[in-house]
């Protein structure tokens, strides 16, 4: 006899309820190299917000919990099966419902992918700024239920500044409209703002009211640099934004991220046979063309332990500006190109943006996210040598540098059977990295979210009385703890390792 | 003998608790209008976050409502004096802590006044963008606590995107610290965008880290444009949007407002004589010599019935934005001049900034703050007049038209005793005026908040399943209703005039 729940499921939502082993299986994983051991009760491919709200209105007469889903491809586990859960995928809804150029937004359903929505914009000269690495394959939903980041920040501003609106259906069901379709407007508190980067534990988000931008004028021009080592590429990027500069783009690839990277795109992986199908990056490589690729840039003869340093201005200042950046890399040791040429300036955002499948084609990856002032960049740098030499792990690491976002990735094999899904020397180097970030005036994630592969650490940053206030939040929201309950807040009992204690 | 928990408050606080007359009727008004008949208990004005912590430790042991406040310039009544209630003004906590040049921040207490602190900046090349009109007299807490918007939102987003952390003292007393030092941050709910615009009702904001911004290259040009009608100016600035400008500054002044801007520097207001001391636009301009502050603007030749359009492009495409902006207003039937000499533009910034002291000359102002897609303002000033010629009112309007945020103004005389604080048939028009903007897709405040004064409305706009969400998330923060109870959220009792009927 089937589980009560989802025959109920069943009789209400037909055909859209998936209890297919390779689809439950499917929703085990996301991108961060997690593989829940937890298996879903059901999956429900929701195509309308009807569906959303039947779903979540028996989970709620049932106590079933309920996992959303975007397009799986996060960072930290958000979006992944827990045990005996709905997993509510909401990719199939992507209708962009509206675009408003007068009034520069577009009203969009939560499947909407970041790349389908930016390429129908394009042909109207307007612009969604969000652009996180993943932009290619990620949706706008999860975009939004992660505050997503990404290489535009420190210029455009995070995914919660161009978010103007959003529809959430709620534990129980029912459906909640907050914000509205001006610049402007402080009726009521934020909860717009308070649903960015929730990470499904508030409620559904269904559809997104965002704000759009006009192109920038002009061609980008692109600053490409190789440093000596990692320390100077950092400190010539802190010169640059504390030279009053604001490039666009301003990425940092220390020697072992840069090593993964190029063996990746000799290894033609672009072409098509690798994990992420070649989607990652959102590009149309030619995976046997890396010195065309590299041709041209610093990175065509590079030496041992070089680091690379990525600049792009945009705008009607841009040529202006690079030049600045260039002189002030030039100055701080850099060897420096500088390319007007936009197919040059794509073709080394590309190398940037396949790095994390280089480093996904080579095994498990837990890539961590913490961010720091972007004047300590240089000593957090150090700080991820000192910890990867004590533990002997390679930690290859790529930096939004004009953010202080640090992307230290460790990478380790696929666990035995009865082996902890990521090693414990790999965790015990994570809780060291999280603190020395702390400890430099930072933070646990800058932009992928806490999911459950960094909720052990939540509490710690958050300290006890800021934590029991974000849980009685959730509670507002979510009563019955249903949504997404093993995300952000860990469970009572104490389930981390030893290894990570609580010392503040 | 004295009340107990004045006594207290006087034992822990000595001399920054006040209960002289002056000091009592000071906090029953800020610059709405809007005059409290309550009679607060006492007022304490905080110097350090201990005293804080100690006002509010008492109130929350005795129940004693609390009115956190700060330079007194609201436009909604958010900080004014409640009946029985302790109002704490923070004005006087104004240290600027910590300017980090390299990573772009401030570290402010709550007092610290919004021009001072761009005064300090200035030299170092940066920038603390959020603008309210009132920003030589308001404070940056109060900024935060409004979400105050501005003249630069279009372009230079709303407060809420200059907050990195807030450091708040609970209602309880406990200190909070949210947020972080870093442009990206996505650890736990994000609490600090909740906190901003939260009106004082959630905790009182006590020390901000705010973002800065390098200041835009080069000067400002600036165009100004007359136009026959108000209606020909909105469809004018509709357009300039329309076609992806985005100049930093758009501002619509209608023939009425123009008429009592015009009245008001004719009268050397300015110079001293005025309510607002002349400090409410923070300019230094000689009132005696209106014709030169009006001269090589089209102001100086102004027809019965023209509506005023100003635009400020800036940064390194100032020039040639401007010549575009120009360009769409003369063939949108304005008469323009452009100006690249920046004490021009700051003058014409000024007109624009001694709108509300103009009115407020007058009478008793209630300004309205609606905001409507931008496209929709032809059809709410369309909706101004009409409401205006059915209820003999004049209402003086100026938009943030960038924004689609609108400032239509009710001067009326001061009451009578025993007359409502501000007549029926003014309630009657502006609710009216709020429905109007609604039904536009529009908002009831674009930037001053609820306060008291705009309560009535709250739940119409948020419908019954928000406005019940957030006062839950109200009593999180504040489970027994101490914190500026009389705002925000309608008393439970229906208190409001019965020609403001709830009907929807």
């Amino acid at each position: 006899m089937p589980n009560p729940i989802l025959a109920r499921l069943i009789d209400e939502l037909g055909d859209a309820v998936s209890t297919e082993a390779s689809d439950l299986r499917a929703a085990r994983e996301d991108r961060s190299g997690l593989v829940s051991p937890a298996t879903p009760l059901a999956i429900v491919r929701a195509t309308s917000v009807a569906d959303v709200q039947s779903t979540l209105r028996l989970a709620s007469a049932s106590g079933t919990p309920v996992v959303p889903r975007g397009a799986g491809t996060g960072l930290a586990g958000g979006g992944v099966a827990s045990e005996g859960a709905i997993v509510l995928d909401v990719s199939g809804m992507r209708r962009v419902l509206e675009i408003d150029e007068a009034n520069e937004l577009a009203v969009v359903e939560a499947g909407v992918i970041n790349g389908d929505l930016n390429a129908a914009l394009a042909p109207l000269g307007l612009w969604f700024a969000p652009d996180p690495a993943s932009r290619a394959i990620s949706s706008i939903g999860g975009n939004i239920a992660t505050n997503a980041g990404g290489l535009l920040c420190a210029k455009y501003g995070v995914t919660r500044e161009a978010v103007l609106g959003l529809a959430v259906v709620l534990a129980d069901g029912r459906l909640l409209r907050t914000g509205h379709r001006t610049v402007k407007g402080v009726t009521g508190y934020d909860l717009t703002a308070l649903l960015t980067g929730s990470e499904g534990t508030l409620g559904v988000i269904v559809e997104a009211t965002v704000r759009l931008r006009p192109m920038p004028a002009g061609e980008p021009v692109t600053v490409a640099a190789v440093f000596p080592d990692v320390t100077a590429a950092a400190v010539a990027s802190a010169r640059v934004t504390a030279a009053r500069l604001r490039p666009a783009v301003l990425e940092l690839i220390d020697a072992a991220g840069l090593a993964r990277v190029v063996e990746y795109l000799a290894s033609g992986a672009l072409d098509g046979g690798a994990r992420d199908g070649g989607s990652h990056d959102g590009g149309t490589v030619d995976g046997s063309a890396v010195a065309d690729r590299l041709a041209g840039t610093p990175l065509d003869r590079l030496e041992a332990g070089e680091a690379f340093l990525l600049a792009q201005a945009d705008g009607t200042g841009a040529a202006e500006e690079a030049a600045a950046i260039a002189a002030i890399l030039a100055d701080a040791g850099g060897r420096v190109t500088t390319s007007t040429d936009a197919a040059t300036g794509e073709r080394l955002l590309e190398i940037r943006r396949s790095m994390h499948p280089a480093l996904a084609a080579r095994g498990r990856v837990l890539i961590e996210d913490v961010a720091v002032p972007r004047s300590r960049l240089p000593e957090m740098f150090r700080a991820i040598e000192r910890i990867g030499a004590k533990h002997c792990l390679e930690i290859p690491t790529l930096a939004h540098a004009g953010d202080g976002n640090l992307h230290p990735n460790f990478v380790f094999d696929e666990p035995a059977p009865g082996e902890p899904d990521v090693p414990l020397h790999v965790w015990s180097a994570a809780d060291e990295l999280f603190r020395a970030a702390v400890a430099l005036g930072g933070t646990l994630t800058g932009e992928h979210g806490v999911g459950v592969l960094k909720r052990r650490w939540l509490r710690d940053e958050l300290g006890d009385d800021q934590w029991e206030l974000q849980r009685s939040i959730k509670a507002v929201f979510d009563p019955a703890g249903i949504l997404n309950p093993a995300v952000m807040f860990e469970p009572d009992e104490p389930a981390h390792s030893p290894a990570v204690g609580r010392d503040r």
